[in-house]
């Protein structure tokens, strides 16, 4: 963790901090680091097969967007109930069997996120709650098809990417 | 782009913005925004199907991770010829032949970063130039584990992930 003296930025999602840090060959360097608390994506499969997408509209990048539901770690919250609130509150379901896929690392050059992925399996089905700077669009897709998109192009985001990958040697 | 009256940041790296955006459902919100000039990455696979990677120091995760060669867009730098120059530069590779694999966005809530792949074949091998604050070593790894390695969660980079789900579908 930064000490503040090096904090250069104090944001509502990310903070920024410069570290003159020592690398493992002795260097040393003034290294650039945006922190994020990290995250959680879910691969939520119902009973057909079928895998949980959102058609989510993205600033950042301009653009509409596939992408696994997924939300940052709220302080001292563990990364699977940070899966089970944002597939509630995205896509308005809850699941009965929840299976760790690992972790992804955004960004490593300069981006402290990890996302903790999870499939979900078992699924009811209810009302979504999202929030108003929320765009999106639930859609069910053959797992055959998001791998093919996966593969393709028509999926680039990388949480979501990581998560189909990581899907196909649990179980499927 | 954003305008410089919300500009909050200016690193080396990245910059911060505070944009107060309309989003298409009409709401309208403040967003933060990691500007991040993008980059390459590269799938490079020599003669015995085996693909390179970087076994590499990252300071914002603490740890080392198993990554493609990648880097930076240089300013008006075409990505396919940052690839090029971070494979030669990092690995010593040069490569006859490049195959576009499509773009991965790295964490689209907040960071603008879109890292473009490619596949590159018939590989010519000379001397590494990295630079000091570059912590690696180079491995050649066969693909299939590869493959294993990103399902086992071994490989957590989200750049490579992407990279080697993609490269099942171009002419494995």
């Amino acid at each position: 963790m930064a000490d503040d003296w090096n904090r250069r930025y104090r944001g509502r999602i990310v903070d920024v901090d410069v570290e003159r840090v020592t690398l493992p060959n002795g260097e040393s360097a003034d290294l650039e680091v945006v922190r994020h608390p990290g995250g959680a994506a879910v691969v939520a499969l119902d009973d057909a097969d079928r895998v949980c997408l959102l058609r989510q509209y993205r600033h950042a990048v301009g653009d509409w967007l596939w992408e696994l539901p997924a939300g940052k770690l709220e302080p001292n919250e563990p990364p699977m109930a940070t899966a089970r609130r944002e597939l509630q509150e995205e896509a308005g379901v809850t699941a009965a069997t929840w299976t760790p896929l690992g972790e992804v690392v955004s960004s490593p050059g300069v981006f402290t996120e990890v996302i903790h992925l999870f499939a979900a399996r078992g699924l009811s089905f209810g009302a979504a709650d999202t929030e108003a700077h929320e765009v999106l669009e639930v859609h069910w897709v053959p797992v055959a098809e998001a791998l093919e998109w996966a593969r393709d192009g028509t999926i680039r985001d990388a949480k979501t990417l990581a998560g189909l990958c990581r899907l196909e040697s649990h179980g499927r």
